[in-house]
């Protein structure tokens, strides 16, 4: 086991109602005036921005309302998130939707406390000192942002999206209720589920020898995500298995399926390129290179695939290459019944030629200034290789 | 699922050497003025405290000394600690040891800042307003106070054990070097091991249907401080091993292996009462009372038995009564194979008579002011046949 560090200090409020403990949250962790982010219209036609609202008069919070974060979060929305949130004077970042809502609240928290900084130089690698705090209210079980120290922004000058890790970005507090996912779309159910699987993957598949209770937490998780998957995509108002995904959604990515071991991460990496030139979602970005992935990476470890089929999928084989190929189509027969792309074709990019597969790969790597990936080490090369056998 | 709420917030530092970073953890949470309680002389003797003094003097800390913590850890002591602390004008708690240290730490911090106030009041039900911050340097792995939000002590004037639940009493940070467990004697790393594996099972025990993510992770670490504490057994000094036990303990306790369920916590209770009594070390306690609690509770749900059996030991029978009676024979010859107790005259207290048995199952209840435990809810009669069942 390798010397790790854990921390996850925000407070989870889970169940039934919880939305309504918001207000009691923001003044416990010393919010008066609220800056409140939110997506498009699905907040607002479900009447959750009007419980919180109400919530806010009641107490006599000041607050003010960001409306409109799309989906892979925009640099400049979160600079114009930081003007007003300056111009308000906030001292409290509340996003109430996603994980691209709350990774731009996230930005704008910084942005904030730091008025004479331009907050993409933290996503450049400038040390956060400050920060104003963040609560995040819940409606969709994917991401994990609302108990992650991750912040991904795309900055669509350069065409770059990039993922910002610090414990300023740990939300104080997170209010999950599984309800408040019932009306999402099928599509969007799919995308989180696959994430679930992929910051869970992401950190399983590591070249690091013996972890067995987080290697054990991490399979426990993966099989309650799948098992949970598959009733949710048929009845979105089941309340365990809405519950169950939330909380793995939040477990996936708080650090602990990895503690101990050396992160992946590569197809996240992989993922991010692509969602960055082609503004594709994440989950499908990321089951739309994964089978690629796994089939170029597996051979450097193949009993680590053969364990992966055996205790997640229940798989087992004579072979260990056939338990690896067993295991690797389970999960893309998976994606596929959840109805994600598992090639370029299926994400809707079409089949790409080779130049701009060598530019994104060159992305990967900051062409070969640094590598990606720790199961299999990827330099510009691998990346090439990788989008070739995903370009179908 | 029920609703539930998550909260540990303790920065967990892990692996070899982490002992170094003992007074950046103390500056990053405010402290200034140390007082380090610690227990016998084997933070003495193994050169921990000093390389600990030797931190604090080069970072030019103040510091005061507070040695002599036992087990079963005694309100007066701690009442002593908070004079100390009080004189001193500590401002930050710092526990070298395992869970009786730590406990203490923890009210001393509570008096410390409350100095009108006798600390037991908090523990009969007094709400805490305020304290002051602990961290922890753990020695043992075992309680999971490192993490939790509980401390026991037990007042020695009336006899009694008891637990006090608070966020107040979650460490800041918890340094945690599985190499400082080496030196163990054999019986402290069984005690930590049936201690870790209690708290689990106080919990995975409970009425409460469908909650997969949590019995998932609550079984992985079950198959993981068993097997490692097989290992260990065999030798104090395999990394792995130790490492494995120290991260169960401390999830074990942190409220993971519980999230939305109701925990049951009756074998605990009934074991709080014997070390009260006859001051009997807490792991050999809660192992002399398990099989008793789990013969005389079974039928309640034969069910979840079964699903230990199978989850935990690999044991699958064709009639349910034969799995479940396989489940507790396992977990109880697990225990022997620890060298710990499973009767009242293994533990070595001998054949109690009934009015002892009665006046134990009295204090259980409060003479049935309440009952105890969720899964078989158990009234004084129910204590009083329990403690029977040990009585051999």
């Amino acid at each position: 086991m390798q010397n790790f560090l854990f921390y996850s200090p925000t407070e989870v409020v889970f169940g039934k109602d919880a939305e309504l403990q918001t207000v009691q949250e923001i003044q416990k962790f010393g919010g008066h005036r609220v800056l409140v982010v939110y997506g498009g219209s699905s907040a607002v036609k479900s009447g959750l921005l009007a419980r919180i609202e109400g919530n806010l008069k009641t107490k006599g919070m000041e607050y003010e309302l960001l409306g409109g974060v799309k989906p892979n979060p925009l640099l400049s929305f979160a600079r114009k998130g930081v003007k007003q949130a300056t111009a308000f004077g906030a001292d409290f970042i509340l996003a109430v939707g996603g994980g691209s809502v709350i990774d731009t609240a996230k930005g704008i928290a910084h942005g904030a406390a730091n008025p004479d900084i331009d907050i993409w130089e933290f996503w450049c690698g400038r040390e956060i000192e400050k920060s104003l705090p963040v609560g995040a209210v819940l409606t969709i079980s994917a991401a994990g942002s609302e108990t992650s120290n991750s912040a991904v922004l795309t900055n669509e000058e350069t065409g770059e999206k990039r993922g910002l890790p610090s414990d300023f970005n740990r939300p104080k507090f997170a209010i999950m209720n599984p309800e408040l996912t019932y009306s999402l779309p099928s599509f969007q159910i799919a995308c989180g589920i696959t994430d679930i699987m992929m910051h869970t993957l992401d950190r399983y598949f590591t070249p690091t020898e013996g972890n067995q209770l987080t290697d054990g937490i991490a399979e426990a998780l993966l099989r309650t995500a799948i098992e949970n998957g598959r009733i949710a995509m048929k009845n979105h108002s089941d309340y365990d298995a809405m519950s169950e995904l939330m909380w793995c959604g939040s477990l996936s990515h708080n650090g602990l399926t990895g503690l101990g071991a050396a992160a992946d991460f590569a197809p996240h990496k992989l993922s991010h390129e692509l969602s960055g030139k082609f503004d594709v979602a994440h989950g499908a970005a990321l089951s739309a290179v994964w089978e690629a992935w796994a089939t170029y990476s597996w051979k450097e470890k193949p009993e680590r695939f053969v364990r992966y089929a055996d205790k997640v999928w229940g798989i087992q084989k004579e072979k260990p290459e056939d338990a690896v190929k067993a295991g690797i189509d389970a999960t893309v027969s998976y994606f596929r019944s959840l109805g994600m792309p598992t090639c370029f074709t299926e994400l809707g990019i079409g089949v790409q030629n080779n130049e701009t597969l060598r530019e994104l790969a060159g992305r990967v790597t900051g062409n070969d200034a640094y590598t990606v990936g720790s199961f299999k080490v990827i330099h510009t090369e691998d990346a090439y290789c990788i989008y070739q056998l995903a370009n179908h």
